[in-house]
């Protein structure tokens, strides 16, 4: 059994905790918590605790707080040279204290409170310093998910930025779309066929090739009625600055 | 049994022969288009014609063609008082000629012509002049779709302009997303579980309470190494104001 301690207890730990329970080659031996409630309903309470030096000897340590929160915790560490990775899409590896073997495991998805997650289709990117601690991450992210990635670490800010457009973005242009539904009365379900067939299409289709709509087509006519329409100024510029992007785009081909 | 002629041979009428087809209580009586190619593995060829004054006798007249020639087309139609609907989101019912009853039959759906939909899941809205003629189009359209709206003029106008921000701008963030993967050599696939959970997360959350991400956070250090980062640009620009518009929204609650 591969022993794993983890150090936090926000949305991405108690996912963690929840993932590594159903494997049977991996055991959480340990969580730290300074919000024993936050988890409690998830492990056994005996094995979390709060103090950095009572933590448990293991094979890993995954320290999944606040970015801003990973150096400082890596560096409270009252031991050395054991293999300590955060979970960070936008953290440096070096940010880790050195006196221990570092590494990264960084899911890629979005994660909520309220909302089970299946684990096994999260892409998991890993990187460390060596290729055995590298075996050990890969062996511990293939127990939960059947999409594991080598990242080095600017490909990994990369992914964290175009995950911010697929992602953080797009969820606010369903905003928006709800927004107009809401204005006008007409209800958000009318659109959410068409919110599932867009995000479907890109999984067979390049989203270039994928493409529809008054700005590619570059039918003038429809998008000054949409201006003309769109009495919300926000709203407008967002639509002046995406229409001008996907015509900019269409040119480049 | 209802019969139906469809004026045009483009994606959405090619889709709606296919789905008619299905259905055992309409029949497709006759299909007009000028590029009998595009459409003869679709419909006996001898339903195909080419000539306006040709147009066989039905309970209804499917006008699907390019926004621009609809209302050009309907008067060109050689007989009166017939049911005559367009299948657009942007045009008005009253472009059409008013020598025949007017009608909409709007499918919001994206459709491309390699990929199938399954047009029962499909939203179509619908709207007519007088309350018989509706009871028809509603008939028509739950014999191939679970989603039926009685939808009007300027709420139509709103779900066109809604979709252009949930489907074509949407899509254009999965394009950049891509743009940025190719750059720095990572694979799309990494990014697809997390576009797919984005879009199943508004099926049940409102957008504005699935938002996440460093804009609503707030998180300046992040947005500041991500417009680092981002040495494209458009992508940067695209960047800063989506984030602005989060905050914005974000201040508004």
């Amino acid at each position: 059994m591969i022993k794993i301690v983890i150090i936090g207890s926000g949305n991405v730990a108690q996912h963690l905790i929840m993932a590594f329970a159903k494997s049977k080659e991996i055991v959480v031996s340990q969580v730290f918590s300074r919000r024993k409630e936050t988890i409690n309903h998830l492990i056994d309470s005996k094995k979390i605790t709060a103090d950095f030096n009572d933590l448990a000897e293991a094979d890993l340590y995954i320290i999944s707080v606040s970015d801003d929160a990973i150096s400082e915790v890596s560096s409270q560490l009252a031991f050395e040279n054991r293999l300590v990775v955060h979970t960070s899409g936008s953290v440096a590896i070096d940010s880790l204290d050195s006196k221990n073997r570092k590494g990264v495991f960084y899911p890629l998805q979005t994660f909520s409170k309220n909302k089970a997650v299946d684990f096994s289709t999260i892409p998991i990117c890993l990187e460390s310093e060596n290729e055995s601690d590298y075996e050990l991450l890969e062996k511990v992210a293939q127990s939960i998910s059947k999409n594991t990635y080598k990242i080095n670490g600017d490909q990994r800010k990369s992914l964290h930025v175009a995950a911010v457009f697929v992602n953080n973005f797009v969820n606010h242009l369903y905003h928006i779309g709800n927004e107009i539904c809401i204005e006008n009365k007409v209800s958000f379900d009318v659109l959410k066929p068409l919110i599932l067939e867009t995000a479907n299409k890109v999984l067979s289709l390049s989203p270039k090739d994928a493409q529809t709509g008054p700005a590619i087509r570059n039918d003038k006519h429809t998008i000054e009625a949409h201006l003309d329409f769109l009495t919300n100024e926000n709203q407008a510029t967002l639509y002046k600055l995406l229409t001008q992007s996907i015509q900019k785009n269409g040119k480049e081909l």
